[in-house]
């Protein structure tokens, strides 16, 4: 028999969880003050980059810059320098350190003796560098008294972000990182991560290429010496407002807790966690090891964890924000998650239509067949020479011949001497703006696959951008305003596009529907959303493991 | 026992093969003059837009308009038209129809009469709508007397082209689609399709997403009921222009002949083909069924064929195109192909590091130790406090930080008055530039990897595009010459980007290199490249059929 790799929780283990960790949690959240140790007055600084960006984010509390190289005559953003955490006169809640790894200890006794009771270590150089590392990480236990004193964030991270609004309100946020963060949104999406970056220098980025997505926390654990992915998890679950929490980890600390909060995620309203595990292989480990320090776990052991968890897992970045977009829009606006995979393909092409019934097949989903209502609707669209499938794989092709035809019948009718007139006119020789275009022929198809009770959602495809289609996708508008209006999602692809994708991510994600450019894509992202309601069936009245070695 | 899905070959089944197929595959790509069967004066009909294509891309040859509803007086682009192809006088090499399916029978016998021995019928309506469609087959069959008076491309396709030189040229080439064709590259690419839209609507997409791929032929193959795509492969086989082709088929029409031509493609230099088979599963079989009424095969069997004949599978369209680009300009800048998949990676960032770790190992890829020299090279930039890896897995960001802590002291130094001045100046601030300088750390890295024996090719990434740096990445120049000079292929990814994407896609592709936006792409696509060379070993040798269930 395989050894089954099985984590065991106690009984009602989780209720025993008290209030205590959200409040150490919201010492880092919500600070009165906060001394930012390393602070510079040279720009290329990080130290200069976190009050910074403190500052021009409108944090409301006091800022201490501390560094021995400057005086009280200096200042930073208005704020004088200190010395020392002990020449602060009033009291300090949060130190973040930006200094060199050797400093860290000497400095962390300063903050245990002034009182300080949490700390943000940005700093490299610890557990991830091997036994120098290993003796400071000693060392941090030993000053903070196994961290009852002073908890501590890092080391070796990027910093955390509370979003209180988008950019440009005065309520932005608190945001500890050393990259400025600019055009944020607030949202209902927070991610806990062991990548210092996806609070860093891509965090902009990821703004930029997720315009719709609005985040309410980032919190970069880094090492995750004391305060680690379950403290944070716990945290940001008390939070309402947050929907969708991604978490990239490169080891579990607890993965009993783990698995506990993941379970009562499930239980509550709203709630999806999605999972990218790095350093699943031997290789990806190695790796870890000397990114943040991580130890080896069996990749059995990993997805046993993943399995009892109930997460929704992610392959690698782009996938992570992908997911978190589909779920924060589904949530967002109240649609109905799928628990059987029935969609409706409806496309231009049949090459595309047979290539996404194999992907679709790949994801477990399944195109039903039409009842006689709508198969009927859409047999009046169709040629009779091109009648469409039972099924609900729609090769829209045809009805778009077909729509051509008698539109040039029509124009040979009515004017027989002006044809060669509109020979110029080529928006109106390109039939896939019939696809975009509010009425006619699209309407009556995305009507009956939308109206046909057997069908969870429908997958729709849209050939090019605004480039294509004369500088701007505005002609999508009341056809997308009466598809969102359906509670089943909508998931569009543009195939062969990627410039000006910004403007249709855009305009696509003021009606929340996701908008993809790749077959495998749309399939994958409708699979998460049927593991997703199946999980919550699973897992809906327990907290207790489903598998046993006993 | 499992029962083997085996395709037995003949012996020198392949030096059979006469010349009498490009003969007739000559046919339809050089007619010294066509008929457009179905051409009319509305421009919204696909008749009139196939007299346009061929006459704006400067084919040559004569231009015959037929349509019984226009007179002697009637022209198009100056062709007059003609009621018949019984009424053309000069001599007709190939017919292109665009009518109703009902009228192709008729229009057909007058071809056959004519002395016409190519037709392209573009019109659908035939096997893929069931049993009407299936009589007019048979009547085509019994007009054509089994295709010995005239050979047929379709039907239920969007015909063929060939380019003769890029868009705008003079020599622009040979195209007999719907959709007018722009913005055109000539190039070492050709693709046979089973999907019109390749050939069709898409087509200008994808010349304008892959703005440095170019094409010598694309084919639409349609139901094939004369020539396939054998026919097709053989005639581009003989092209020394050609370096890769791809295939998107919904059936096999002979897979002994299909596997045949694909091991002869091995033995030549500079070949590689590219399959994506449409209707691998059951619900990607019933869609194409109804599309090019390809019959039903077994999944094992497609799987057989495809690994007797060692082309390089690709799951959807996206991939297909992203398969063709990396070969065509590992072709063209005549990179050394990698044979044991030991990569190295440069990466800003180390969970971005430890995630194609992962991914890596998933396609076989592998990240060797560095030799001494290599090894002492990288140390030399790498920080004490965090010293690189042994192996080629490079997390750039302490160089980076160590170079703005450097930076930072010398400005510091020299102009200890003025360092507020440079406040401002957010690309002095952004550390992600420093991987595409020219000069410095990332140098010393790049060349440091790129000497190191072990390793066959190199990873990297640079987040952002253009609007992270300042509206242009000519800065990267200098750097991509040099890399570029390599014999190992450099595989770049640009992070959390699409956005201005055209642009680096233009300006990496100048210097052959491919870029990507997603992890696994990169991977995947440095897999095909080991893929490659050992199909290429181990079919230099033999046409034979190394499985057999004898």
């Amino acid at each position: 028999m395989k050894r089954q790799f099985v984590v065991i929780l106690s009984k009602n283990w989780y209720k025993k969880m008290s209030n205590s960790v959200i409040k150490i949690v919201d010492l880092f959240y919500n600070p009165k003050s906060v001394a930012v140790i390393g602070a510079s007055k040279v720009p290329m600084k990080g130290g200069n980059r976190i009050v910074h960006n403190l500052h021009s984010n409108g944090y409301k509390g006091q800022i201490y810059p501390v560094n021995p190289n400057y005086t009280e005559e200096d200042d930073l953003c208005g704020f004088k320098f200190n010395k020392s955490v002990l020449d602060i006169e009033g009291e300090v809640d949060l130190a973040i350190f930006y200094v060199n790894n050797r400093i860290v200890t000497d400095v962390l006794k300063d903050c245990v003796k002034k009182g300080i009771k949490a700390a943000i270590i940005q700093s490299a150089g610890f557990e991830e560098v091997g036994e120098e590392g290993l003796k400071l990480r000693d060392e941090i236990a030993a000053i903070t008294e196994n961290f009852s004193k002073l908890h501590i964030v890092g080391p070796n991270c990027m910093g955390i972000s509370r979003f209180d609004g988008d950019f440009g309100d005065k309520e932005g946020g608190f945001f500890t990182g050393q990259f400025t963060l600019t055009n944020y949104k607030k949202g209902n999406v927070a991610i806990i991560t062991q990548s210092g970056f996806l609070n860093g220098g891509i965090a902009p980025l990821i703004f930029r290429q997720y315009p719709n997505l609005g985040f309410r926390y980032i919190v970069s654990i880094g090492n995750k010496m004391d305060l680690g992915e379950n403290e944070f998890l716990e945290y940001i679950l008390e939070d309402d407002t947050v929907n969708v929490i991604a978490l990239y980890l490169e080891s579990f600390k607890d993965p009993r807790k783990f698995i506990s909060l993941c379970r009562k995620a499930k239980q509550l309203p709203k709630k999806t966690i999605i999972l990218l595990k790095g350093g699943k292989t031997s290789q990806g480990m190695k790796a870890a090891s000397s990114h943040t320090g991580a130890l080896a776990e069996n990749e059995k052991l990993i997805d046993a964890i993943i399995k009892q968890a109930g997460v929704i897992q992610a392959d690698n970045f782009f996938e992570m924000f992908q997911f978190l977009r589909t779920f924060s829009m589904m949530y967002k606006s109240d649609k109905k998650f799928p628990r059987e995979g029935n969609i409706a393909l409806v496309v231009g092409s049949g090459g595309m239509g047979t290539v996404m019934g194999d992907v679709a097949m790949k994801y477990g989903l399944k195109f039903p067949e039409f009842g006689e209502k709508s198969y009927n609707i859409l047999k009046s669209v169709f040629p009779d020479w091109m009648p469409p499938n039972r099924f609900a794989l729609v090769d829209a092709w045809p009805t778009m011949e077909k729509a051509m035809m008698d539109a040039a019948k029509k124009a040979k009718n009515t004017a027989k001497q002006s044809t060669e007139k509109t020979n110029g006119n080529e928006k109106n020789r390109n039939p896939f703006r019939m696809m975009g275009s509010s009425g006619n022929v699209m309407q009556v198809i995305q009507q009956a696959v939308l109206e046909e009770p057997k069908i969870e959602g429908l997958f729709t495809s849209m050939p090019g951008g605004p480039r294509s289609h004369g500088g701007t996708m505005d002609f999508m508008k009341p056809m997308l305003e009466r598809i969102a209006q359906y509670p089943k999602p909508i998931f569009f692809y543009s195939v062969m596009e990627s410039e000006g994708s910004l403007e249709m991510l855009r305009l696509y994600g003021k009606y929340n529907i996701p908008l993809f450019t790749r077959t495998e894509d749309v399939a994958k992202n409708f699979a998460i959303l049927v593991q997703e309601t199946k999980n919550k069936e699973k897992f809906s009245k327990t907290l207790e493991p489903l598998i046993s070695d006993k």
